[in-house]
């Protein structure tokens, strides 16, 4: 019974860590449909969100499944659960944030959207969403508080390029207008938002292995102010 | 030992419905900070988020505390209460949103953040958020699904005031520079997303009582692109 029970957490981690490789994999090629005004691309981002959707929903059905079957639970057991819920929430608000950039392409096409020199910061911005929700991934998978602890790192520097983007909107030289200043304001946002949520990820793993929200990594629900 | 467990279902209910005016609130206080400039206003939004925060955490020991004594536990309880671990975090996500207000009140003080001709507008987000909030938790009280759908109209009036003010600030008279723009493009989203996880709320109460997603509710995460 109790080996049963183990078996299946462990397909509810894996199908969480699945999520992780589809958010990464739409916000890739989100970028790639914003940056290249790619229509098709955008539209197939915006279709493949369902399937990002379904996984959620599979979880949650496997989740209440469980717990129907295997009573009782013990609290250690019910709360690696609710967690689980909780994980797989943030991860499908992830693909949503991709779908945001896909829809923010689609929206503007042919135009680009990106000015010229903001593309390396957006390119930047998408290298960091891919490396954080790679160690999301391993976080779950490896339960390892210290690696946990490396997302910290690269939500820094997400939140860096985040300011760097008002930055260059907010200087004297800005040349684009105020349509460009609010796509791309929102653009950044949702990359340092898909990253808040890896953060969360990690934060829930962390909060499972030791029993205590880490003091060092942001809360999941801090907020860089706009 | 099943009234018990109804007692306890309803005492979440409660502490679900008392959420929602503590987020109302939070957002209507966060607005008088905005467009009042009121520091010692915005700070005490900010502090108070800590409290929205609080009673999340206290929903889920609740929750977790009751499917650990009351096993065993059928499966429709425990949509109920997955639905209700849901609903929470909804909940704690538009109190954050009432902190973004409140923290951009506070960056730019004592400088206001909205230009003047926004303020009605903003106004009129503000008393929308009041509306559907409220609405929010007469759905979770009555499990009405005819309230559920009212909520949509008041969310579509939302999103009618958020393309507003993205047409105000891409006029060719807009005169307030970039750092408005952003600035009000963000407070904006706030408002909408608000909103939005209003109307999620109503439609997991509707899924509970119909034990299928209404159709004409937008789903939890139809966004409008930027």
């Amino acid at each position: 019974m109790r080996e049963a029970f183990t078996g299946e957490l462990t397909a509810i981690g894996d199908s969480l860590i699945e999520m992780t490789h589809l958010v990464g994999f739409a916000m890739a090629r989100a970028t790639t449909a914003l940056l290249e005004a790619d229509l098709a691309l955008a539209e197939s981002v915006i279709e493949h969100d369902r399937n990002i959707d379904k996984l959620r929903d599979q979880i949650d059905e496997r989740i209440i499944d469980l717990l129907v079957r295997q009573q009782p639970v013990v609290a250690t057991d019910l709360r690696l659960l609710v967690t689980s819920l909780r994980m797989s929430d943030d991860l499908e608000r992830m693909g949503d944030l991709a779908l945001h950039v896909a829809k923010a392409a689609r929206l503007r096409h042919p135009r680009p959207v990106v000015p010229t020199e903001l593309i390396s910061t957006i390119l930047e911005m998408n290298y960091l969403a891919q490396m954080i929700v790679t160690r999301a991934g391993e976080v779950i998978a490896t339960r390892s508080v210290a690696s946990a602890m490396e997302l910290e790192t690269v939500d820094d520097d997400m939140d860096r390029m985040h300011r760097r983007v008002f930055s260059v909107i907010l200087d004297p030289s800005w040349s684009h207008g105020a349509e460009a200043a609010v796509d791309v304001t929102l653009l950044s946002r949702y990359y340092e938002r898909f990253a808040d949520h890896a953060v969360s990820v990690a934060r829930r793993v962390v909060y499972l292995v030791t029993g205590a929200w880490p003091e060092h990594l942001p809360s999941p629900h801090d907020q860089l102010a706009p």
